[in-house]
């Protein structure tokens, strides 16, 4: 691991005392701060203080750089130069419903551009690429790196969790942030999802920034912000990097919960499945493309993108991927192999007219309660759970037709899970203006798009 | 002790967050913390969080004033309600050459007033009570609270230091301050100061509060911020608190050294001894006799303290005092009996003029590199080494005339802290203006007087 040593001088209290105090703290600084952290030279409780002034106090861009840098030299940094593809990865800052990922990585690697993708598990109300992979019988998310590299050069993209040696002060600082209050912080959200993607060893990266009410960052604004500061970040570090803020205002797709969204990913692949998903997955491919030099503008790569959903080869490589991974591809055909729940109840809509809005974060909670995402972080997932809905936002809506339909395992879950989505509708006389799908594009890439 | 049970609702989590996002904690949350942190059941780095964020984001009185409760709460409050004298204490902020704590008990116990007074020990530049006391051979500052009590009652007056028992809450709090970069915040160093007074059973309390260039609150407003705090806290509690904002802008005395100041101390209880030193002795001594009821007005406890010094009384309860608590008290008829350093050396003034000011906290530090305090806290102290000053502010000097005198033990130390003596005075051309050594007095029982 490289592992700087730390400089006698540093001392941990003079920089906890500095940012606390609002002085910007040098590259040094912070690089020693990380290492001592990282190798056990200085505690917890002085790590959560400075955290806490960070929180409070925030960063300039140079020390949000210098965190991120110091955070993906802690451990291991992929070398992928063996690879003649592009290597191009997205990340989304997390929502409900957001499959994207698992339509994106066989999608862009089916044009000819190399996907290193590192994920996460579900957090809070959203879900996780990771719980959703583990839906279908097999499939291993928990790769040694060097099979990682393997299925990413047979078949042009591999799907994998955190391992030790990637970003190792990532893991450590976020499980500190995680119980002292110090997660929602742009810099430190930042530094931790920046350290990890550079440390995959890509030439670009797109980013899906969420916002709305299924959101972390709800209000678009903050979005932006953070959006701005991780293209920085990049740009900064030699890569290029585009954020895409895009709408969290209600589910993404119809389906809500990990094998049922794994159903949703192989109908996208099939150039069917709900709308605001495909039109999202074609616009996030393009920008992989163009990023990974297979396509010369981004709307060229949504029509090559479009062109190997309808031929096919796109789902091909899903096939392979899952079956590299040790998974049952056989589930991509027969989606009765994927978990499947003991019951469903239906969800009535209380009046007719028409979906005004969908509180995003309540139905993401009520999947969480049905067993498809944690309360605690040590709880398991229940794969087979969750949420088809019928109705989205300006559906029109007959007294008591149905609007959403729950895969449940406990009729006691169900219960509060339903009323939680009864009461996240919001049924209108009037159909509401429709918020766009794509509200910003952010990033020096953008400009000439 | 007095323990109450952590409610199983109780989520430190939680509490963090809302003090973090400025939101007001109640007394549950503020108690429910507290009790947590001293029975082990949550960790450092949530307190150190937590701390953090109430240096940023302040407390209100009322939290402020549950904090001091908790802390007090969280060990044994002396019940001291079988000696009929009012109990009253003083308490200082911290500063150099400050030894009136070793004038008033004596003087206030010789006048009537019992004074049972748990003190600490030197803090950066500042010195310490327990560390002057200490300089006598033999004397005890450890003792049980039993002891504590027959020598309160025998005398009128015992000094010792914190005990386990005393407001465990604020040791353990105080440590993880002093490593975290949360020292600096009048919201804990009120909780801090006024749980350990409070919990020493006492029905008044004299505060201290320094201001200037060698106390910890450098502007007068920083001081009468804290002030006010902590005689607002206190007067909640139902107790009677003055607190006086007094000069720290040179050092107190001539004397800056355990031993020495030891030495000065006889000199103010036999009526000699510098002006400033003495001043602040019988007002502060008048305000302890006022609030302990054994004098009308503050006037009048002055005129009662100076008979008490010229009757040679308040020196003979110090003497009985020492004895009490196991020490030599022959140190106060032969100085000789304290440690001696084995050289001195002398400090001379650069040009001729006046003395326009002396960078206080800087003289501190000579005393600290001498070897008179700690610069880690596990240091221990040379009780013989220190500093006397031949020249205060507004006093002529003539050119190469002595300015003061190093006792030391060390020569390279002592060069050190020469240079640093030299560098904090500034000659002037005129005497400076005056600065009052009682800048305010805050307090509904100073409205009366």
């Amino acid at each position: 691991m490289n592992q700087p040593s730390v400089p006698q001088t540093f001392r941990a209290i003079d920089v906890i005392r500095k940012k606390r105090d609002g002085i910007e703290l040098s590259q040094t600084e912070i690089e020693g701060l990380v290492n001592a952290y990282t190798s056990g030279a200085i505690p917890d409780y002085q790590v959560s203080a400075w955290l806490m002034a960070v929180v409070l106090k925030g960063m300039t861009r140079p020390e949000t750089a210098a965190l991120t840098d110091a955070m993906l030299h802690s451990g291991d940094v992929l070398d992928l130069s063996s690879l003649p593809a592009q290597k191009v990865d997205k990340h989304s800052t997390g929502g409900v419903g957001d499959k994207t990922s698992l339509v994106l990585a066989p999608l862009a690697a089916a044009a000819g551009v190399a996907v290193p993708m590192i994920s996460g598990r579900g957090l809070g109300h959203t879900g996780g690429t990771l719980d959703k992979l583990e839906s279908i019988p097999g499939f291993n998310v928990n790769l040694p790196v060097a099979q990682f590299r393997r299925v990413l050069k047979a078949c042009g993209c591999a799907m994998i969790g955190q391992t030790a040696e990637i970003a190792p002060a990532d893991r450590k600082l976020y499980a500190l942030r995680d119980v002292t209050g110090t997660v929602e912080s742009p810099y430190l959200i930042c530094a931790s999802i920046m350290s990890k993607k550079l440390a995959e060893g890509i030439d670009a990266l797109v980013l899906d920034v969420k916002t709305g009410s299924g959101a972390f960052m709800k209000s678009e604004k903050d979005a932006v912000f953070l959006a701005e500061l991780m293209v920085e970040t990049g740009e900064r570090m030699g890569k290029q990097v585009i954020a895409l803020i895009t709408d969290m205002d209600q589910p993404l797709g119809n389906m809500i919960g990990n094998a049922l969204e794994v159903v949703e990913v192989t109908e996208v692949l099939r150039g069917r499945g709900p709308e605001d998903l495909r039109e999202l997955c074609l616009e996030l491919a393009g920008w992989m493309l163009h990023l990974g030099k297979v396509s010369k503008t981004v709307a060229e790569g949504k029509q090559q993108s479009a062109k190997l959903i309808s031929s096919g080869k796109a789902l091909e490589t899903f096939r392979q991927m899952i079956e590299l991974q040790g998974g049952d591809a056989r589930v991509i055909d027969d989606a009765k192999r994927l978990p499947q729940t003991h019951q469903t109840m239906m969800v009535m809509g209380h009046n007719a007219g028409y979906v005004g809005s969908i509180q995003c974060e309540q139905v993401g909670t009520a999947c969480v309660i049905l067993g498809g995402g944690r309360e605690r972080k040590e709880d398991s997932v229940d794969p087979a759970v969750g949420i088809v809905l019928h109705k989205k936002v300006g559906d029109p809506v007959a007294a008591k037709e149905p609007i959403a339909t729950i895969y449940y395992n406990a009729e006691a879950k169900a219960t509060r899970a339903r009323q939680l989505i009864e009461a996240s509708y919001v049924i209108a006389d009037m159909p509401p203006t429709k918020r766009p799908l794509i509200h910003r594009i952010i990033g020096k890439a953008g400009e000439k798009n």
